[in-house]
C-alpha cells in the first residue's frame, strides 16, 4: 500500500515564538541536564514565565538540578500537549541577574507556588532564562507528522535529518520504503522535509548510497 | 504560619514495580541523553512494555536518541500523570539480542505503531531495556509532597537529600524555616526525608552549620 498524503495549506508553520509559548501553556516539561559522571539526569518543572523568544525557569539552590546547571550550564526541554505537539529546547542557561526581582516576578506570575515555598522561603529559589538554543517542533497529532526547526538568540542553525544527492539512481527504493511516504520522485529524489520521521531507513536501504545525513 | 501536616496511613509507600507500571500508563514521557558535545537532550517517547522492574522502549537507527544511546549508553527518564505523580528512572541502557522477537512484541503490545512504521519499516527501530537504574517516585499532588525513592537490578543505592547532624543546638531555626514544614523537634532535629523538597534552605540558615548534603 502507498499512501500519498496532501501537503496542504493547512500544514502552517510555527515560529520560535509560538514554540516557547507552547512550552509555558503546557507548563509542566522536563528539564535535562548532565550530572557529575556524565550521565544524564532528567525532572518535571514548571516553565515560569515565556516572553518572546525567551523562557525562564526557576529552581532552588539545594537541588542537584542547581548544582548540574552551574556545572555544565546546559540544559534541554521537552513537552506535549494533549494534541501530541511536541516542543524541544536546548541550549546555555543564563543565571539572571536582579535574582529578587526575577523570583518576586515569578511567583507573581505563578502564584501557586507560594503553597510549595511560602513566605520569604521563596528566596531559595534562583531564576534563569534560556535565550540561545535550539528549537524543534514536531506533530505526531497530525497525519503526516509535521517538523520544524528553529534557532533562538544567537544560536548557529543546525540541519539535520537526511538528503538525497546527486549519487541518485532514480529507483524510487527509497520512496517505497520510506514508512512516511514523504520522498518524492525526481532528479534526485526529494525527501519532504517537514514530514520526515528521521529514522534512516531510506538511506540504509538505498542500493546507490546517495543518501547522507546532513550532519555528517 | 506555622503549618503542621499530619502524617497518615494514607501515605501509603510504593514499590519499584509500580513506579515502573506508572510510566507505562503515562507512556508518553521524556527520555533524556548527552550528546557528542556533552551536552543534555531530551525528547517525548513512548514506554513500550513494563515487565515486573524492567522498562522496555524503542528507536530508530537513523536518529540522534540512537547514536547518543550507541555512544553513552545512560538514559534517564520521567513522566507525570494528571494527579501530579512523577516518576524518575536513570541507568544504563541494554540494547536487547534477538531485535526481532523484541520489535514485534512491541508492534503487538501497542498497535499504533504500526500507522507510524507500517510493514517491514518497523525494523529499523531497535529494541532496548533498563533493568538496572535508580528510581524515584514524587507526589506533588498530595499536602506534603510525598517522595520516595529505589533501586531496580543491581544499582547502588544513593542517598539524597539533607540530614541533620549531632552538631545540631536544637534552636528550631531549620523546622521554622521549612517551606513543608517537614523538620521536627528532637536531637538533634530530623528531616522527614519523605516529605523534604531538597531545597537546601535548612542547610544555609543553620547557624551551627550541623545539617549535611547526604551526598557529600
Amino acid at each position: 500500500m502507498v499512501r500519498i498524503w496532501a501537503v496542504t495549506k493547512e500544514d502552517k508553520g510555527m515560529t520560535a515564538e509560538e514554540c516557547i509559548k507552547l512550552l509555558r501553556e503546557i507548563k509542566d516539561v522536563a528539564f535535562a541536564t548532565v550530572d557529575k559522571e556524565g550521565h544524564p539526569q532528567v525532572r518535571i518543572i514548571d516553565v515560569m514565565i515565556a516572553e518572546g523568544e525567551k523562557l525562564y525557569f526557576c529552581t532552588e539552590r539545594g537541588k542537584d538540578f542547581y548544582r548540574q546547571l552551574m556545572a555544565n550550564e546546559y540544559t534541554a526541554i521537552t513537552g506535549m500537549n494533549k494534541e501530541f505537539q511536541m516542543v524541544r529546547l536546548s541550549g546555555p542557561v543564563k543565571k539572571l541577574s536582579d535574582q529578587k526581582m526575577w523570583i518576586d516576578r515569578i511567583f507573581e506570575e505563578n502564584p501557586m507556588m507560594n503553597d510549595v515555598y511560602p513566605g520569604e522561603s521563596r528566596y531559595i529559589s534562583e531564576a534563569f532564562c534560556i535565550e540561545d538554543g535550539w528549537l524543534e517542533f514536531f506533530d505526531l497529532g497530525k497525519v503526516p507528522t509535521y517538523r520544524e526547526r528553529f534557532t533562538i538568540g544567537t544560536m548557529k542553525k543546525e540541519e539535520k535529518g537526511f538528503l538525497i544527492t546527486e549519487a541518485c539512481i532514480g529507483c524510487g527504493t527509497c520512496r517505497d520504503v520510506c514508512p512516511q511516504q514523504c520522498i518524492s520522485e525526481g532528479k534526485p529524489y526529494k525527501i519532504q522535509q517537514e514530514h520526515c520521521l528521521h529514522c534512516g531507513l531510506c538511506k540504509e536501504q538505498c542500493p546507490a548510497g546517495a543518501i547522507q545525513r546532513k550532519d555528517g
